[in-house]
């Protein structure tokens, strides 16, 4: 599968920025770095916008405000991309649920779902208007950035969408969804299929607006046996990537990035759904990734974001060891294995863009 | 490594009991079930006894209240073992710190461990005095169990352990421990290595006293990677298995049962370790993990427990798919792949028991 392609395309030119190059297995000089969750609590200036927003909703409903934080550790780092900043669960608002977030307990969709009756309630919304703050935070980031740092937009996966939807927030032992996975899989089968189609329908958008890149996060993916996981939640991550317009308005490929945290055994099956990039979590190997789903694929990550708690050296050390792992070629993007954390120390990212760029200059120029 | 046997041992007598039967890979003609937190709060009974000790530790503490909540659940539901109620972290507590559960928090061990001078004041407990209720509860189990069902005792992992003692208590970052893994591997070492000689002692006891088993929870080694899930946590679990004593007082063999949360890829080297059994969480198939370690070691698992929140046909149909993916083979013990929920349904097990002896009988009698 490779989207909407038509045999008449025209190719797609090449582009120049590091990320989207190393997106599509391109040559680069320096392998390039973005840190998932890079825009957030850990940035003092973030903590400020934020407090000017109100709660953390409205700043993701404030495209002014939700551009600035965007933008505000491309500007501090020098990151090689920005990703939208946003939440997973708006999807699901405009679908129809309520969604709010209470201080230290997280995000509560009211009336979670449990019939089929609750599913075929939900409305496919159309992106333009139903999240058209969406679209325009990604025009004005899109504006606002330089033609240098690409945009990635994202959207949660369809089963990590339903996880939320049917426990009605974050959940420890999946109850819901899992009993209505067990009994009744045609009723999760109709949601998973109505939240792909919101998704694929939200990511065009996001495209068309100014996304180069798209992030497709499985965050609850690793909750599931390996049947269910390509049941439940490829199925649905397989359903978005056939419907994807993969060319952005300049005629640009668009890469789309799958994560999937915990699902280190299933990466040969998340390549074959015709993502261009893994993004992986800490616990496979770069090296042992590449063997096992070729050069089919390019890979993200994959340092512990735990390394971060520790000092600057030894995120130079761990970063320089990813790195040399991956070796001198085509196809690697830096990133954490998981999002940064509010508790961290915004120097260690200095340290860790230095190290990157620093080893991977070196190794690219002078591949064995 | 199998632990301290001699040459000249005798050899060990065959169990009669499917339990340790199937954990050294004997014929069986029933596959053999128990359930991890099989004493818990789902049962009735159990929350009325847990309501006269008060709270949770003083049940821990009770010989005789911790007696009958290790034998409801055997007597309700005639499972094929019976595992000690205890808690995890009383070792870290007979080790010299600090333990309490605050309902709602979970456990919190003050003071938590931060650097050198911390770990080397922690004691090696003598387990007879420190934790001599343990052992009074072990011995008053054993006493009251028919002969038919096997005692197995139990203790978390030294990575495991350590996790709690460095953060001071549940954690979702790790962010403490992970920093003095980075930072300062000599200290985590010491640590490790003071828990593990802690736990080899304490288990040595229990089987004196009357544990027929005994398992090694690792609950957390699935947040290493795989170079530190070695070097962290399967180093300990091997420092362990080498200094435990593996003949019960009447000279039979006892079983060592790995199970380490979320660590599927390390399957291989946990077998390597010269454990009888590894427990298996449900994101491993029962037959991809027989391949991949072949006969060197029984297997335990594997059903997803948030089956239990399905219908009582699902609970039947889920069962009798892993007792027949595993085959008319030697050396499984069916279990959840995790344990136990609170809000679970006591009904659900009688199912599961009912399905698991019906298939595995039919099957083991016609193997093809």
């Amino acid at each position: 599968m490779s989207g909407t392609f038509s045999p008449s395309s025209p190719p797609s030119p090449e582009p120049t920025q590091g990320f989207l190059r190393a997106c599509l297995r391109l040559p680069v000089a320096e392998t390039p770095l973005w840190l998932m969750r890079q825009a957030g609590r850990y940035l003092p200036e973030y903590r400020q916008v934020r407090a000017k927003a109100g709660d953390f909703l409205s700043l993701c409903k404030n495209p002014g405000l939700a551009t600035e934080v965007t933008l505000q550790p491309v500007r501090r780092f020098g990151l090689d991309a920005a990703i939208l900043f946003s939440d997973i669960l708006v999807v699901p608002e405009a679908m129809g649920m309520s969604l709010r977030f209470s201080e230290g307990e997280g995000p509560i969709l009211d009336n979670p779902l449990r019939d089929r009756a609750a599913v075929d309630r939900l409305r496919i919304p159309d992106p333009e208007t139903a999240l058209g703050y969406v679209m325009e935070t990604v025009a004005r980031i899109r504006r606002e950035l330089p033609a240098s740092v690409p945009l990635i937009g994202f959207s949660g996966s369809p089963w990590t969408l339903a996880t939320y939807m049917v426990e009605g927030g974050s959940s420890k032992g999946f109850r819901w969804i899992k009993a209505m996975m067990y009994n009744d899989p045609g009723t999760l089968h109709a949601l998973l299929e109505r939240i792909a189609d919101s998704v694929a329908a939200y990511l065009n958008a996001q495209i068309r607006h100014g996304a180069q890149a798209v992030q497709i996060f499985d965050t609850w993916g690793g909750v599931l046996t390996p049947q269910a996981f390509r049941e439940f939640s490829l199925a649905g991550m397989a359903r978005i990537l056939s419907r994807l317009e993969r060319r952005g308005s300049d005629g640009s490929r668009v890469p789309v990035i799958l994560f999937a945290k915990g699902c280190g055994t299933m990466l040969e099956a998340m390549a074959d759904t015709g993502c261009e990039v893994l993004g992986l979590d800490w616990t496979t190997p770069l090296d042992e990734a590449r063997r096992r789903v070729g050069d089919r694929v390019a890979l993200q990550g994959n340092m512990d974001p735990a390394v971060m708690y520790a000092d600057a050296a030894v995120v130079r050390r761990e970063a320089t060891a990813i790195i040399r792992a991956f070796g001198a070629n085509p196809g690697h993007v830096f990133n954490l294995g998981h999002g940064m954390a509010p508790d961290m120390d915004p120097e260690r990212v200095v340290e860790l863009v230095r190290a990157v760029r620093e080893t991977s200059r070196e190794i690219l120029a002078n591949p064995r």
